[in-house]
């Protein structure tokens, strides 16, 4: 139901061509590892594969693409029409097979699939996949094991080319230029939500198609990592916490930075004790970013900043992995976590987002989008990382 | 990751008890259907039975209620301060079993359940899990059968108390007056991107948090259902299907209305094919409207209006059902369909939205929010349903 508009004129995309050798090596992984069939619904998968950005309905919208045989892409009746212009389609990759209302699009995918997938075939179903069409499927392929996409497209997803990394660095600058934006105020006096609301606004207006969050945290909420924006009036002489993102062409936006508001009162600006604690934070980001390079194991960038935060006494108020992989969705591979052993590889793109928090007083998070460049990092956010002291 | 503000003052509300109703209802009717437990993750049914609006994340938060015993809200360790603060929790009806990054958050659900629901009990999922969790709780309790939890969740959604119907109709008077801002213009010379960015950012404008499609068909395209706006010209005359919707304090709006532009030059009028066109349609859509009542099978709202569109020779380019429920999610039970012979209750709330497409011609689509009120429809949407001919 989200209208995503085209490329602007001028601004990096991805051509058509591409969907073509996206697929053919998405197929080319389906024997050697003896799966039967790729059937992929609406969301990042559809459009890494197709650059289809189909409507996320209940209607079943799916890429069948089976080892062998034409892909087909099973989609309701009124939306075979957006589906056509969509490039791999409008580029002959795969053709449209439209269902009616009354149909059962699950037993129309499984007849495009028999009898591989149902003789105690392997079929892989993209990682989102809702369950009312996962447990479809399940009922009309009886005979077939069912694993997630992700098993095979992580791989590909997870290096970014060119083409993909500029648009990421777009993204990112222009949810840059809105956090310049609201750093400029005014904030002391307003609502986090009011906020909150401009912050979305600004996205859209520095491109975004979808300004997908805006959390905006003061004071003690600075605490929540995850705070929805609400009804709390911004004070002087608190901190906020900015994490903004949303997606531009598809790719992904993600950044958070932190503010102390001082209302325009120097004896308002920030405690010692909030300087000591985001200083720490500050280390450990930047620490952690400057390890990235191909052959660190994603488990050694959380790590990094993991074990400095701990040797400054604050290791349990960093209590979430210090990093996810960034792309055609906010999160996805590969995940900057313990027990991820994964070498980074050059291409891959991802958070690094170290945060401190203190339940009932506040808290800080810094975050960047970092490439993995062939001899170390490439961090696409290009906004200060300082605690910004602001009159607000 | 969409950050949904609390509602504003002034605004109707769900008050906090409901909430205990709810979730005292849904368990009520798991013993009787032999059901162990239901499993609900992020989205409109967690929404509705505890108020939480979750982030969409790829990390587990999942209501776990049983037949027997308390339910457990579990939810990663950085969402833990955001669950705390919803009115389920809030008001002690549940309890927030927290997990950290590192975990196995499928098996964390599958002790809460054993040994019920792994002996063969049955589990209910909710309808919009994805896949990942739906294989990941298939994995960790093997013993369990899986069904969706709209098998016993549609029938207490469906029906609207008065609270929610206040708010639906609040989301309906919003969009109105983005349809008539939009109806006033420019129009002309603007592409169709433009429109809709227009068309969203009057929705935040008008108190939505989430504006999420602005569906802007010029010309032939409005000929596909559900075009995405791109960056075709609008010209003078021609129609534009204008569809565009969001969420309110969580519910949902969604009305279509046509315009024709003629750029101010009267020559440039609607053809006498089209105006034949629209007003039948608009004829089918009254009448469909108008049989709204309790006890009225929901495929008979259908049939009037098919019925209506084929008498005038165009029931193959009718090729959707006439409407889908609405509530906390744009489409969901009960569906206005041919084979759903549910029959209509006071209470229930759903869209009536005939269109007719004519391939590479042009197309229209008008679409209202209905309600079944005790003794027929109550419209939601206020603006003219007539062809909006305007300058543009």
């Amino acid at each position: 139901m989200t209208a995503i508009a085209p490329g602007a004129p001028g601004r990096p995309s991805v051509p058509d061509a591409r969907f073509g050798e996206r697929l053919a090596r998405a197929r080319s992984l389906l024997g050697p590892r003896g799966v039967a069939a790729l059937l992929i619904g609406v969301g990042a998968d559809l459009r890494y594969l197709t650059g289809y950005a189909a409507m996320p309905l209940e209607r079943l919208t799916m890429l069948v693409l089976p080892a062998a045989g034409r892909p087909t892409l099973v989609a309701p009746r009124l939306e075979a029409m957006a589906a056509a212009i969509s490039p791999a389609i409008r580029a002959g990759l795969a053709e449209v097979a439209p269902w009616d209302e009354t149909d059962d699009a699950h037993a129309l995918v499984a007849r495009l699939l028999r009898p591989e997938a149902s003789a105690g075939g392997r079929v892989l179903i993209s990682d989102r996949l809702w369950a009312m069409h996962v447990l479809g499927l399940q009922r009309a392929l009886p005979g077939a094991h069912v694993g997630l996409a992700s098993e095979l497209l992580r791989e590909i997803r997870m290096i970014k080319d060119a083409d993909e990394i500029a648009l990421l660095r777009t993204a990112a600058h222009a949810a840059d230029r809105v956090v310049e934006q609201i750093v400029a105020g005014p904030l002391v006096g307003r609502t986090e939500v009011e906020v909150s609301r401009e912050v979305r606004e600004r996205l859209l207006d520095e491109g975004h198609e979808i300004a997908e969050f805006a959390i905006v945290a003061s004071g003690p909420n600075s605490a929540s990592p995850h705070h929805d924006a609400g009804e709390r009036v911004i004070r002087a002489g608190e901190p906020i916490v900015l994490d903004i993102g949303g997606s531009l062409d598809g790719y992904c936006s993600d950044t958070t930075r932190v503010l102390w508001v001082t209302g325009g009162d120097p004896a308002q600006g920030p405690t010692p004790e909030y300087r000591r604690l985001f200083d720490l934070l500050q280390a450990a980001q930047a620490a952690a970013t400057a390890a990235v390079a191909p052959g660190v194991p994603c488990e050694r960038i959380d790590a990094v900043a993991r074990d400095i935060i701990a040797a400054g006494g604050h290791g349990p108020d960093f209590f979430h992995r210090v990093g996810h992989g960034i792309g055609l969705e906010t999160h996805e591979d590969p995940y900057m976590v313990a027990g991820n052993a994964e070498a980074l590889r050059t291409g891959m793109a991802f958070s690094v987002e170290p945060g401190i928090y203190l339940a009932g007083r506040y808290g800080a998070r810094i975050e960047d989008i970092v490439v993995c460049g062939p001899h170390g990092p490439d961090v696409l956010n290009q906004s200060s990382r300082d605690l910004r002291v602001v009159a607000g």
